[in-house]
């Protein structure tokens, strides 16, 4: 399964009323779809924009209405941190607020990673004082973008973020969201930790350095996104299947790792229109010696498509195109089926994730292969799959290699 | 509404590549589907293989993922075995067993019915012990195969098989499968009922002759599919219709029944690609002067199929085709719908069910026919119905003549 990260598009007037897809020059995608069966595909349902980890837990097979449980979590443990069931995780940015509080950078200017390693090892030694009991690990991933993982007996998800999500305002106060004696302890604490997070940072070597630099300190943690593991039944006991997956972005590597799969390390694999496709394709055809099942993700469609770039977008389209020609030309046709998609539309107008269909198509010994000649969001919809929800399609492909059982009898 | 089991497939390479509905000479499918509205119809979710009995559920308007109790006890009904709410029931196989309880064959040498009768006639003298409140009743049906129906006051059906499936495996003890009273006693019953059926079959004069023929003697009886009759709404009640089923196949009939549907004898009817086709249909003609509703049933083309027969399966098609052609000339076109559809996917390359959609065509005076031209899975596919669900086809059919309440106001 190759999820292509925002890759469907709507129709944009620069590209003479097509979309990136319909644009591009994509001569295996096109071949996927002749040889393949073809559909559209509603991540959620119609209408509904996914995130990317709730449209991933949907395509492995997952009722993301029911499983889905906040970002945090999946985000700290794709970016390597260990997350436990019942831990509850955030999102984290470095941020710099001025005496008030008031935030003038979400991002401290992209601080460098060094910095923020530094940083983080001096935040993990506040010692919680309200509750003995829990524990927390701080970890910076990438310049600004950090995790935090709260462990203890009582905590809960029904917290607020502390991330207004713009500048010029302050710092908000984390609280509970219900009534529960968890939602307030775990407000407590996060409020206790991001105090003692600011009293450390305003004064650390690191950022009276930058002030001097000239550069904005990375003076406040700022947290959203609270999350906990969801409890959900590995695929490889859903379907009796070795599964692995290929990502580089932290949260897809998350959901992958929620659904009890393994996730390879690829080199030069960024998750950036710059990745090595080629690293991530070979990486792919020879998982699959080894594997029932590899999910192929790639999230430069999407890079592109956030940075409103049609022209970039459908560039990133051809080679992703490239890596799956390599991709059907290495695999073994009669014992292999390929599923390419989107995880979701990602708009180049709005920036946006959009609640509109992806394609979908299915190349393989026995599919009942369609009159579709191109792999686009309109030729799809003319395809034999016609209209299925991103948790069809494992069944589907399951059901294809063999791997679902008889319900009834 | 007609079901012609497991008639969808696979493209097959020894048919070039077409299903055996596409290769079969079918005029009369051919014509429901240019004067109907096409599509495709998952019996239960895409890509979930169902058992006849769950989709027949679903066909006939039930969630089968909520209602579906077992196999069992739709088999034992079915064949004529009075079953109770509550009532637990098992398929049963004549198997021969060796000293140690090896099975050394699962059918007995396929028994004759009436030997199979004369040894079920003496296990229900059998009296049980332990529990004084429950009874039971067993019946052979055909060769080898019976049905096992116990009735008491505190039983359940979570309990394993004591059928391990295979030759060369010991004949198993049958254990509760969660820690209520009622499993526990569901499953001492069994095994007493089994280890008596033993001690009688072991020396009864039937087996001793068949030991005398150098026939395996019928030594033990092999239970499975444990389950119960569906607590289910009786379609009448629902659409305010008469109902009835054609239908030859045990579980099928069984189903009809836990519908509240009259089940109807056919002479002739045999649930095989031998089947009297003239006769299912002409009652079925005749059954809808006097009914609002009528299930006709074919089995033969699963048996095909089953039997990894393409041409075969391919042959069958036609016979009911012609079936059909018949059922369309004979019955009032300004007042009759007509729905043709499978049950589910059965592969000739793998033998089993398969998740695929079917098609689905329903031809009658006021559906918005479409253009699709022929009836097969590719070209339904092309049709005005999208893919629907088993479960919405009976809503269908019954709003279409006029037997649906309005929802809201």
């Amino acid at each position: 399964m190759v999820i292509c990260d925002g890759m469907a598009d709507r129709p944009i007037k620069e590209l003479g009323w097509r979309t990136p897809l319909e644009a591009a020059n994509k001569p295996s995608l096109n071949r996927l779809a002749q040889t393949g069966i073809c559909g559209m595909l509603d991540p959620i349902s119609p209408g509904v924009p996914p995130g990317s980890d709730t449209a991933t837990l949907a395509l492995l097979g997952y009722d993301a209405l029911k499983v889905y449980s906040g970002r945090g979590a999946l985000e700290a443990s794709g970016s390597g941190v260990k997350v436990l069931p019942g831990d509850v995780a955030f999102r984290c940015n470095f941020a710099t607020v001025n005496e008030n509080m008031i935030i003038t950078d979400r991002r401290a200017a992209r601080i460098a990673n060094e910095e923020a390693a530094k940083l983080a090892e001096s935040l993990n030694k506040v010692k919680l004082k309200r509750n003995s009991k829990a524990r927390f690990h701080f970890r910076s991933t990438i310049q600004h973008r950090a995790v935090l993982v709260i462990r203890g007996p009582k905590l809960s998800t029904a917290v607020s973020d502390s991330d207004p999500g713009m500048v010029g305002e302050k710092a908000a106060e984390v609280k509970p969201l219900d009534n529960s004696s968890e939602a307030k302890l775990t407000a407590k604490i996060v409020n206790e930790l991001s105090h003692d997070f600011h009293q450390i940072l305003r004064n650390h070597p690191v950022n009276l350095d930058r002030i001097k630099r000239k550069l904005p300190p990375a003076s406040m943690v700022l947290l959203r996104g609270v999350g906990t593991i969801p409890n959900i039944k590995p695929i490889s006991q859903t379907y009796d299947v070795k599964a692995i997956g290929i990502a580089a972005t932290p949260l897809v590597r998350g959901v992958c790792k929620a659904a009890g799969m393994k996730v390879l390390d690829v080199r030069g694999a960024t998750g950036t229109p710059q990745t090595d496709y080629g690293a991530k394709v070979r990486a792919t055809v020879h998982a699959l010696k080894s594997n029932d099942f590899v999910l192929l993700h790639v999230k430069a469609t999407d890079v592109a498509s956030h940075d409103g770039n049609p022209k970039q977008k459908v560039d990133v389209i051809g080679k992703v195109d490239s890596m799956l020609g390599y991709l059907l030309d290495h695999v073994d046709p009669n014992d292999t089926y390929v599923a390419v998609t989107a995880d979701h539309t990602t708009s180049c107008l709005t920036g946006n994730h959009e609640g509109d269909p992806v394609p979908i198509s299915i190349t393989g010994p026995y599919v009942r292969f369609d009159k579709v000649k191109e792999y686009d969001e309109r030729s799809c919809a003319e395809g034999g799959l016609g209209r299925i929800r991103g948790k069809d399609l494992m069944p589907i492909l399951m059901n294809l290699v063999g791997k679902t059982r008889k319900f009834g009898a």
